[in-house]
């Protein structure tokens, strides 16, 4: 970066910390387009980041989720609170991809300065999209949000992955979904540190509530037993109590002895995302002109070597060098951890 | 791998090139499942491949796609090709997830021995999904067969990684499905070498080949036009015909002067690829028990160091090994290579 940039780069923060909104979203674009700036600016920040709640909201299209996301918004303004919202999910309202009645009970959230909204494309950024995700968390973090919502759809890899930035996740459920608890057997259960049945007024959802609660007893591995609450988001019902709910969980894990070894193990896998990120761009640049990988090429073509072989090869030799980088690891034993 | 596993993987590959699709079966699932035996497999096999010609189908829900792999096969059998077909879609009925209508109608192909087909599971296999594929036509392809046929639901980024895998790619369309178009828009329109528009007695099935064909007067890059063929497939109407024009596509690929540099290409992302997972597995367990990366996280979650400099500086490290190891790089000019 040129010495003319890294001068933008700092006006950009001082504008940042003095709580230019502006300038937040101008920052969450670097982020999102993967600017070169970004990692400057995500260093600089850094140092300002920890003090943010992260509340992870999820379940399956139709299951309230959004309005939900808003309700339990007003609720935490009550309680002055600051929130950051971030909505990777192309249907959801926040991305204006919904219903108009839904934009429009979201008013009461856009009129709020002490609320900030942002939606994420999901077309292109897949792979990257938790890691994307998890910083802008950070800049969030750093702006000062007390607390910030990631609304995600579905269950699939990357939803999971995005979740995992979060200290609490938020599971949504309603009940005449056929499949839902087929989904939530398949080891989404996990995910989820609080159930909500949301659409608590349909008919099953005290049958759903049953359910969950007999599948939590089956297989839950948590110390704390996720507690299930009803809501009906549209009235607001449930939601003063799923609040304070959210907001309990957050001094449990205050509490709880296992959090620091947790937080420590969150930060190493998100650290490994980021340079597995980094190391994959550096081999996929200094590879691909290599003359010598191009003969390997035609030879694999021609069939006279093949390419697992040739990629064992190289591996081998980068973890040798991985060996010498650390060499304290035949050292440690992993169970000392625990 | 002990000797042992290598004498069974003997006996494997004996039984597999003798022509048993229990065997294939059984390699594919070691495969999809990455059990360890499967890199010695790929590695023996690797030889035998190159013969096959591998399509890619694909299209949004809804549009026919797997009715016209079914018919596309039964013209291949006409003549007398060998035909594999990977369904990498949970509601093709291949996958066993559709309508019944669907499957009796599938029976045709059921029944006939030249005809493999596997559905794979998309859940979970997530990022890897691609990799998997790639490996799976390999071995379909050293099996023998001469056609492969690859479905896939939609155009995500996850869809798009795997059509990479074939020759030929089949975009198939229908009138009335409201944004698809928009979809098209949205950069799809390069992934297709020739489309299809199904369901052609439909309303707007003209309509919609000229809107592509306008679309492709603006936007083709490429050398060969990719031409827009009308079908119906649950009659089988206009399939003969597509059929010739994806033969016919192999022979003009085959004659393009382009198409070498295009496999090389190819080949070389797709190792790279191999060659990043590998990497990343190897990063991942060697970092995690490391004793100076555990001070790192800890100084980290203190805010004292930030994880982005932190990865800079492994990476950096790493860059200078990568100079090192393909040392003739910077004599390479990439234009050259054009």
């Amino acid at each position: 970066l040129k010495a003319e940039n890294l001068e933008n780069i700092a006006d950009l923060l001082t504008s940042f910390y003095s709580g230019s909104v502006k300038t937040l979203a101008k920052i969450i674009t670097f982020v999102e387009n993967e600017r070169p700036e970004r990692t400057e600016i995500l260093q600089q920040l850094y140092r300002r980041t920890g003090h943010a709640y992260v509340v992870g909201i999820t379940g399956p299209p139709g299951s309230g989720k959004s309005t939900l996301t808003g309700k339990i918004t007003l609720e935490l303004r009550k309680r002055n609170l600051s929130v950051g919202i971030l909505a990777v999910d192309p249907s959801s309202p926040f991305s204006g991809g919904s219903l108009m009645g839904d934009r429009l009970r979201m008013k009461e959230i856009s009129w709020d300065e002490e609320v900030f909204v942002r939606s994420m494309a999901t077309r292109g950024a897949l792979g990257g999209l938790a890691r994307t995700t998890a910083d802008i968390v950070k800049v969030l973090d750093a702006f000062g949000k007390d607390i910030i919502l990631i609304e995600t759809v579905g269950v699939g890899q990357v939803e999971v992955d995005i979740i995992k930035t979060a200290d609490c996740t938020l599971l949504v459920c309603v009940p005449g979904l056929g499949d839902h608890i087929q989904a939530l057997k398949a080891g989404i259960m996990e995910i989820g540190d609080i159930f909500v049945v949301n659409k608590g007024d349909h008919e099953g959802a005290d049958h759903l509530c049953s359910d969950i609660s007999m599948m939590l007893d089956m297989s839950s591995s948590k110390d704390i037993r996720p507690p299930i609450l009803k809501t009906i988001a549209t009235l607001g019902e449930g939601v003063p109590e799923l609040t304070e709910e959210i907001l309990a969980y957050r001094q449990l894990l205050q509490k709880d002895i296992e959090t620091s070894l947790r937080r420590i193990n969150k930060a190493k896998e998100e650290i490994i995302d980021l340079l597995i990120r980094e190391i994959s761009t550096v081999v996929q640049q200094k590879i691909f002109f290599d003359s010598s990988f191009e003969e390997s090429i035609i030879q694999i073509i021609a069939r006279e070597k093949d390419p697992y072989s040739y990629v064992k090869l190289i591996t081998e030799s980068f973890e040798k060098y991985c060996q010498d980088k650390f060499s304290s690891i035949s050292n440690i034993n992993p169970t000392n951890l625990k």
